[in-house]
């Protein structure tokens, strides 16, 4: 298969890249230092991207984020981050994508524990990760082709709790090489709809 | 209790005032013809109903909109109504309202059966709901002041029936009177973090 990973160069994308690789040809996008460049809070970038790298077989999205910050202090403008990036920027790489994509493909985008488990600070990536879940299960009843639409929702990955672990405390971290195989589920697989939880 | 409703003349919102207004001091809010105008995709407006009303015990929301398309019609334009409507609005009526919102009052969202039960071209809806209650299950644990917010989840109205029965066949509508309950329960209650499905 062709696979496009976009944030193949963060924690979680490194392992997905490395659990495929072998038996795949990847294609490595991400904001600088990749393949093919692409920033997921433009259109104009996600559809440059496409147009790059011609049809492919699965797109896999390790990319976004949200802001986080005590509900009291959560204006609109800080919410934005995760409206553009980690919400819209997911969907768009599903609605710009879909013409790019061969029959039988796959998108499979991220959400996050923090939308079934609440953190303080968490409300914006919360609110991201819970849209982008509700979108995958509704559009894969109607894809095109074949195409199915996953996400998976990783807990906190051991990988980054020394900068993540106040935020997390009690949380039981996981190895991102883990979450890796739930991308590799949905990739190589036949289910759709799905957010596949890695708690 | 001073509650505010915001769209307080649709199908929902009018049966929740029904409800409520023998016990409380309403504020209707709308796009024309209410008590307070306001246009929930623009902070500028919220800001200013806010002000216009002072401090209020309940903000009850029933409006909020969403593009009904195939996901394979669904651009990123499209897809903006939800955005700004159904799920920003929402969630800005909360980031915004929290500072004239009186100790133990309470948020009321809506979210909608599409996102637990998917019918075809209500990936975008599906997305705005999914938002909002994963923002009112996060946002409730750091609520200040004894502050509640949750959702509710409305199946298809009867009243809507003729209009939109044929997105949703095999569904079982209910009445409106049923769904504005839940925003009682919500307002009167004590719950927090809630999504109340009405289905």
């Amino acid at each position: 298969m062709k696979i496009l990973i976009v944030g193949a160069s963060g924690t979680i994308g490194k392992e997905i890249t490395r659990l495929l690789e072998n038996d795949h040809e990847i294609i490595r996008a991400g904001r600088k230092g990749a393949d093919v460049q692409a920033d997921i809070t433009s259109e104009t970038s996600i559809q440059k991207m496409y147009e790059q790298i011609g049809k492919v077989d699965a797109v896999v999205n390790a990319s976004g984020g949200a802001n986080f910050s005590p509900v009291t202090e959560l204006t609109p403008e800080l919410n934005e981050k995760g409206i553009q990036s980690k919400l819209k920027g997911q969907i768009n790489l599903v609605l710009l994508g879909l013409q790019h994509m061969n029959a039988k493909g796959s998108f499979t985008l991220t959400t996050g524990v923090m939308m079934d488990d609440p953190i303080a600070q968490g409300a914006s990536a919360a609110m991201a990760n819970g849209g982008v879940k509700a979108f995958v299960k509704a559009a894969a009843i109607e894809m095109p082709r074949g195409i199915r639409v996953n996400s998976v929702s990783p807990n906190v990955v051991e990988e980054s709790w020394d900068r993540l672990h106040t935020f997390f405390e009690g949380f039981e971290a996981v190895p991102a090489s883990r979450v890796a195989l739930a991308y590799k589920k949905s990739v190589h697989g036949l289910q759709t709809g799905m957010n596949y939880e890695v708690y």
